[in-house]
């Protein structure tokens, strides 16, 4: 696995229970997944990815962020890597995404790829004044993401663009009138097999991921059905390999629209360590290495999940254990080993039960105690 | 921990989960839990104790093997060491444990230290014809144990005994006429906090755990009860601190006899990873970091560990995943990492849902996929 963050920390409990081994290339020493960092070194040096290869069988991600010339070279080399540098592109560009995206003829925003400011100013006329500008690569969790409506609120994105060789183009969307955010998460192996998890509904603050109830609560009736629909559709269209999150908004019309996706296991299937017969993390497993999927099924009628977004003022998580565990027993505490900083995910707690109502309530009463 | 066998393995998950750092003594180098194998050496080498007990707040074991003289030395220096050395002994020691049980007042089969064959043969006498004889030290999984009708099926015992210097007592056992055997885990901390999981039946082959089932289906109602009265019993009494198992008869005519004591983790409660809010490898790192305990209720209506004794012919678990994984989606798959060896613990399974017999089936089903 590439990438050291908390994604890869994850994947070894799993690992360890089935007995495959992983292996890590970590960005530096002491990140969240320590114990299974068999290499350290940069993502972004071919050689480094190159020698960390060398050493597994399979190359996963924790994170888009690998080169896609790297990833080529890889499998030029005979490497099997999953997701495939042909899929994980449109986790790595939004504007691929987009374009892919309507391809498949799955729903979506308005969009488009602009070059300047006029074209943008445009796209704004013609969509009620406002539009959601993003980068097309490098933003996550709310960063190269800005809702504007004059052009030239993203003048330095175009200007930093131009600098930096990568194409110019932003990609500009409708703003959404949608009533709540989905997820749909589906495993996909190399042979085919695909096996998605229940709709998620996940709460947004800020513009990062602040909790997910699983299953979604139903609205309309057919908007699970439909949010599959798409899953397969995009999880095929795209050839995608491991996990596959397809991040939904639902609208105000009842229609659902594809926002987002991300390749790789993904903060709206966390509560599926405990929530799930088959966790996102022994899923992403199995597939990469082409084993059979197991079952996405609830193992308890409701989950939520609840981030734990900062962390206490005096220390790592653990710290706040003493009170925290004695208030709540049926908590299920995930820290994952990182300073406490502002806004920084540093953990996440999931609390599993026969009623959502009470499992929210004590899955966020059990986050704010590390508050 | 001390020792780097199967338990030590399965506490790796929930330490990474919650975000404790977990290192592990290993007896030799790629064993199953050489993940977090932080250093090799030999448990009955003083100073290599002594060296691995200095890089770690808490010493605590995946065995019972670690000398007593050893383990009281760690505590002079100021070492927390959980379980502690007095209470670690009844573990270590089953006439120390049978004396201890019977100062407790628990229901007990009669038993008694025998010296020699004489003293044997008139247990035996006085208790229909047989016996169970044990020895004090070093015995598990059916091992260290016989069932004999005459004193001198154990004269080789006796002869090893006197020679090695470890005192000369056998212990005998009345041969109880149970009906099955149950395990009531419990989980105890420092502070005295105590918490039970559902009392739970065993079935051995051989005298080898074969299934767990979770909870133990209800015979008389009472027994629940007695069971959890008895852990309570003698977590306090022997002043346990981690996971204590006690494993139990229940007899023809309804009583609860203490069988044996486990001060570990232990494989009657491997259900738990998957059957309870909060697993017997969790609640351990909880209860020797005196923290407060988790819920141990079933996360699950039922849960069913079954074994893989012994493991496929040509390799260790993993050669089979296709096939197995294939035709079993919920069979929660645990590998040891072990070589496979005729009667070798190798792994397990578990299955959980609403009907124990659809679990059980399942879980049998699928530990076949793998003999």
């Amino acid at each position: 696995m590439i990438g050291g963050g908390q994604l890869a920390r994850m994947m070894v409990p799993p690992a360890i229970h089935l007995g495959l081994d992983i292996s890590v290339l970590a960005e530096t020493e002491g990140m969240s997944a320590a114990r299974a960092a068999d290499m350290v070194g940069d993502y972004r040096d071919a050689e480094t990815v190159y020698a960390f290869a060398d050493t597994v069988d399979v190359v996963t991600f924790d994170h888009e962020h690998v080169p896609h010339e790297i990833l080529n070279e890889l499998e030029r080399r005979g490497k099997a890597v999953h997701p495939r540098p042909h899929a994980l592109q449109y986790a790595q560009d939004k504007i691929l995404m987009r374009e892919k995206l309507a391809e498949l003829g799955v729903p979506i925003p308005a969009w488009a790829a602009v070059a300047g400011e006029d074209e943008l100013q445009q796209f704004i006329d013609a969509n009620g004044g406002r539009a959601v500008v993003k980068t097309a690569r490098g933003g996550y969790d709310g960063k190269g993401v800005r809702v504007i409506a004059q052009a030239d609120e993203v003048r330095d994105w175009f200007t930093a663009l131009a600098e930096d060789g990568r194409g110019g183009f932003l990609l500009a969307e409708e703003l959404v009138d949608f009533t709540r955010e989905l997820a749909q998460l589906v495993a996909r192996r190399p042979s085919g097999e695909t096996r998605a998890w229940p709709l998620v509904e996940t709460i947004q603050q800020d513009g990062v991921c602040a909790e997910v109830l699983a299953p979604a609560p139903v609205s309309n009736p057919e908007t699970a059905a439909e949010a599959a629909r798409i899953g397969a559709i995009v999880a095929e269209g795209v050839d995608a390999t491991g996990v596959l999150a397809v991040e939904m908004f639902e609208t105000r019309d009842g229609r659902v629209l594809v926002n987002e996706l991300a390749m790789r296991p993904h903060n709206s299937g966390h509560f599926s360590i405990e929530g799930s017969i088959t966790s996102q993390f022994e899923q992403h497993l199995r597939a990469v290495t082409d084993l059979p999927l197991g079952d996405p099924a609830m193992a308890a009628p409701f989950a939520v999940m609840v981030n734990v977004l900062g962390g206490p003022a005096e220390g790592p998580m653990p710290v706040r254990y003493p009170a925290v565990l004695a208030a709540h027993p049926a908590a299920k505490i995930h820290s994952y080993g990182k300073l406490p900083r502002p806004g920084r995910k540093v953990g996440h707690v999931t609390v599993v039960g026969a009623s959502l109502d009470e499992a929210r309530a004590e899955a966020r009463a059990a986050a704010d105690g590390f508050a």
